[in-house]
């Protein structure tokens, strides 16, 4: 009743821009990966930051749920409404505010995509770097820590978000920082929002850095014998300073789905993508020693492109590999991994996961931000295949216990949300505790995001 | 009462690791700013995290303050035991726990000093980038987010963590992170814990990433008119993506005070100090590019040198800009403020700024990371003449009321500790008194450096 409650309330104060259509609490009810649908009681669709508090003090009133959405591309089941309430949709707070060229910043609302936004800032030679692969809303990639292809080089949105307005479970609205570069005025409140995944307040509101567009954008693919080998490409490279814009590993599998759904004739071997950004000088400079290092690795010869149509191409590919994988089991559904390592034990880690796969009776292609030491393998199942989904399970689960055994974390980039509540306490130990601790004194109702990061009790 | 009975608890549980002696109080007492002097009641020398513990509990059962000391570098009085209490003098923890060359980065004991680190870390190739000028600590370079002359290109302390173990206030011992480079795997305790000035907990152990000894550092100096122009050529470079390992402005009241005090024959107008690091093809087209970018507005010519002599003489004069400017002074003290803005109003702020000392009795020469927006006026006063100590106060009021009209922060890197805690407010709003509610949360007692970043009761 608390949530009819509320609804009834909030139709009330906002009308038209709150809906139960049931074809809108469905959309909203989904989630991109293996999850079971959980649709909200209603959605609300607000036009600013006074609406969200209206939200907030309303939902607040009547202890009803409210769960932020962007573009619905979590792979953690973030956005899904497990204990009901109202799902709040940002698509109509996706305006940019300011575009500061001398400060190379931007403030923006937080339903804009990144696509979006950088169509709108490309008159002004500058973009915003990072890059997840889905058209994700700034909002959801600030919420869930999002990095990406681009993180080696421009880091992740840790790194490119320089603050926030937040609209807190008691209905007041705060700013976490200011435009200045670098602060040291207090609790850095901008990382701890950041990553928060909706649990602690509503960004209304997100400042972002933004860098120049590169001179030039060189790329290229080339295959290696082994995954080790293509590791130690990633290593060298990177401690010689060579600054690479992205650097992706392929494992076979995944090579063998790009032929099929992308028409590629790759060698199903593991391969590299690389792209370098700069000035001709330097592009070229990166470009030979990179090639150096390949040679010296026994990759394969490989020609570098700087034309755009290239480029896009090999980057649309990789982009697609999500879909190019479930491609390669038409009508299968994902479990998504998300382990990220030490780059030293990069290599064990993805050969010993291969193994793990090859012996299995899953489908698992693997991909990688290698850059970072970050890896996923896409473990097919059949929607509705029990058996095979607690198969996936074992093998996810698997490979988080290594990547934790070797120094690392369960989840690089995609979070917590539902799926990897049951390893925080394993990862974090009592520095759990206090994450939860800070949950209750921002949200004593639990009424943010609840079920997610935390169990709801 | 309570100090004593902690104190003479702790002396049972760790012996000479204890000291009450004058000398030793007095030591701790100190700071280099303005501020009086305030002596704990004990200084300990812990040598592991076992130690912390005892003295977190034995402190927690009585009540008794508990300050974190480095090496007492801090500008804002982070360390002055103001309500008594016990001082922690890391300097016996300051060990090297392991260097991850594959990785790039290093696990340290907080004692350690940056120079220290950067000596052990020379035959790796690797170095730490983080340089406030002072020879601090890494635990208090942690604990005041410091950044300094190399933030442009390597980012500040907030940029160079991965990783913290703490003990808490409860005793219990936490770490925010691992070795992986980036983690979505809950709330983000590394950059919480990076700025807050030993009050939310007891720093015990960093990983800190490192980068490459570049091949070649090329560095210069040059003149120019007027601060716009330097200002100007700053932003000009940055916004054409050409990567500034340092880039200093020191105005003419500096320069003058560098001809006395380091036999300089620079001319009386503000230069700016830049370093580049890189290959040798990159240095060269960099410093080529720089070179256009400094003639288009009006700088004066300059020659770069790679040779390290000269370099070190370069970033020695500036390093000892503190001591030059205090120098210029004989006898004085000096209030040293730290604001910060959106680089686009940093001409402005400048300028205001020395208009209004020059307007003054007060001489106060200026130093500036211009890449970030950052500048410090060292304004000199005359030990116990309260009414320069007050007019000082009045022209560092009114650089901070700027800073923050103009959309910055009134501490760019010096922290808050006692001598910003009065604009807290007026830069966060509510903010603010969540940050004091998560203080609350973490140090209910309020025994972790109290009175500092935030009012005592």
């Amino acid at each position: 009743m608390n949530n009819v409650n509320a609804i009834n309330a909030l139709k009330e104060l906002l009308g038209e821009k709150v809906t139960t259509s049931k074809s809108d609490r469905d959309i909203h009810g989904r989630s991109e990966a293996y999850f079971a649908h959980f649709p909200p009681d209603a959605v609300i669709y607000p036009e600013s930051s006074k609406d969200l508090i209206i939200i907030i003090n309303t939902c607040s009133k009547y202890n009803c749920p409210v769960i932020p959405w962007g573009t619905g591309t979590s792979l953690e089941g973030h956005s899904l409404a497990i204990h009901g309430g109202v799902t709040i949709n940002f698509s109509k707070m996706s305006s940019i505010l300011s575009v500061n060229i001398e400060d190379m910043d931007v403030v923006v609302q937080p339903g804009i995509t990144r696509k979006k936004l950088n169509e709108e800032l490309r008159h002004t030679g500058l973009f915003f770097p990072v890059d997840p692969g889905a058209d994700a809303s700034l909002g959801g990639m600030a919420a869930t820590r999002a990095s990406g292809t681009t993180a080696v080089r421009y880091g992740t949105m840790a790194d490119n978000v320089l603050a926030l307005k937040i609209v807190l479970a008691d209905g007041q609205e705060i700013k976490t920082g200011s435009r200045a570069r670098k602060s040291s005025a207090g609790y850095d409140l901008t990382h701890l929002f950041v990553g928060s995944e909706g649990t602690l307040g509503l960004i209304s509101e997100l400042t972002l850095k933004l860098v120049g567009q590169p001179e030039i954008i060189s790329a290229a693919i080339c295959s290696f014998l082994d995954i080790r080998s293509a590791v130690d490409t990633v290593i060298t490279t990177i401690q010689m300073g060579i600054p690479m814009a992205r650097i992706e590993l392929v494992d076979a599998a995944t090579a063998r789905s790009f032929n099929s759904y992308s028409g590629m004739n790759m060698p199903e071997l593991p391969h590299l993508l690389v792209e370098f950004h700069g000035s001709k000088i330097e592009t070229t400079e990166q470009s030979k020693r990179f090639g150096e290092i390949v040679a010296e690795m026994g990759g394969s010869d490989f020609k570098w492109s700087t034309k755009s149509e290239d480029r896009n191409k090999l980057w649309q590919i990789r982009h697609d590999a999500y879909y190019s994988i479930l491609n390669s089991r038409p009508g299968s559904t994902a479990l998504t991994t998300d382990v990220c390592v030490p780059i030293s034990c990069l290599a064990q880690a993805l050969e010993e996961t291969i193994d793990e796969i090859n012996e299995s009776s899953i489908s698992g292609p693997i991909v990688g931000h290698v850059g970072d030491g970050n890896f996923h393998a896409i473990l097919l199942v059949e929607p509705g295949n029990e058996l095979e989904l607690e198969q996936a399970k074992s093998l996810s689960n698997s490979m988080t216990q290594r990547a934790l055994k070797l120094g690392g974390t369960v989840t690089g980039e995609h979070g917590i949300g539902i799926g990897k509540i049951a390893y925080m306490e394993q990862e974090h130990g009592y520095a759990w505790t206090k994450m939860h601790q800070i949950k209750k004194g921002f949200d004593p109702q639990n009424i943010l995001n609840p079920g997610k990061m935390f169990q709801s009790n």
